[in-house]
């Protein structure tokens, strides 16, 4: 059965109503009290997953899930080897680096050698900064990496930002935006390509739907 | 300041208790809707930082909290350079192997080569596994590993057992256990040296209060 992979959080809303406009409904999955992380959607033909954000990938690179829907930060930060299908143009965010507010650095090329920056994102980071040939010192956290210039760990950090209340909350003020980030569709490539359960058909549509929008 | 690293989740309440039984409250992390992820005790005398479970030990290495309370089983898994000063006895879990209830597999010692294992704990499960000498094939999942063996990305996974509850309600059955885990009291070891900031202190008081429980 074709199986999709969906994140939770932030993108299941708007993942789950972009599936209903091509006729496959996995509003369940919203209920209240929802406990159950895997359904069939009404008409038998699909399945899907509900999984975290960063696990969407390991589904649909192992082939358990035949597509999925994730940021584009978490297949930038983990590089994944899946098909990058379509540009879904929701889930808009960005990944930027934020000093404090009182902080004199205007921008990361202000950044002197070995400063301290905490992410989640250690990959993407640790690329940007080797392309601004500043060496700077990364402390991975696994969340609240706002916490970082408050508690001293680190002096900047780099962050998902999606309107920047968290920022202003804690203090922080952005000095650079690495990328632009949305939701896409993946998939797992073979299956693709061997048109897998049907999986080119909702390709197809998800991919018209979003063209009509633009 | 002194400054203590919490773990948000299951080990807060417990932690928020034993500091108060020697005389400092952080209970107001406790108040609902409360949002601050740092405060100061009414004492004045020791600050506590709350941050999630894997960053308790990354707050103690780069010496921004002098003690943090962590379970175990990050311990193991992430072997962070901080000191291990006192076992707390509280949070109780153990890590363990669990394999689908209709498996054929009794123990990790029947798993056939390259099996595929899921798990958060990949470095645990990789020890584990090589001491057994079972080359298995360890799948990384940030969360929910118990629908592993449901969506056939792996047969068996090595996951954080409390009551067991997760594992029945998803047709799970343990096999082999690990190891236990409780929280325990790290420290920055240079700080712990120099006694900065009183820490030995509060330190022998905890090492007392457990001593005096067992």
């Amino acid at each position: 059965m074709l199986t999709v992979a969906l994140a939770k959080g932030g993108l299941l809303k708007e993942s789950i109503r972009m599936f209903q406009s091509i006729g496959l409904d996995f509003s369940a999955f919203l209920e209240p009290g929802m406990r159950q992380l895997q359904i069939v959607e009404p008409t038998g033909r699909v399945r899907a997953l509900k999984v975290r954000n960063g696990d969407v990938p390991v589904y649909v690179e192992y082939g358990q899930a035949h597509l999925g829907i994730v940021g584009y930060d978490v297949l930038k930060e983990k590089r994944p080897n899946v098909a990058h299908l379509v540009d879904l143009g929701f889930g808009g965010c960005r990944v930027s680096v934020a000093v404090k507010n009182d902080s004199r650095y205007q921008s990361a090329l202000d950044f002197p050698a070995h400063m301290r920056v905490a992410s989640t994102l250690v990959n993407c980071s640790r690329e940007y900064f080797h392309d601004l040939d500043i060496p700077v010192e990364l402390v991975y956290l696994s969340g609240a990496v706002e916490l970082g210039p408050i508690t001293g760990i680190s002096e900047a950090i780099v962050d998902i930002v999606e309107t920047g209340t968290t920022l202003r909350e804690n203090g922080l003020r952005e000095t650079d935006v690495l990328f632009n980030s949305t939701a896409r569709l993946v998939g797992h490539p073979l299956s693709y390509r061997l048109n897998q359960d049907g999986m080119g058909d909702v390709v197809e549509q998800i991919r018209e739907l979003v063209t009509a929008k633009v």
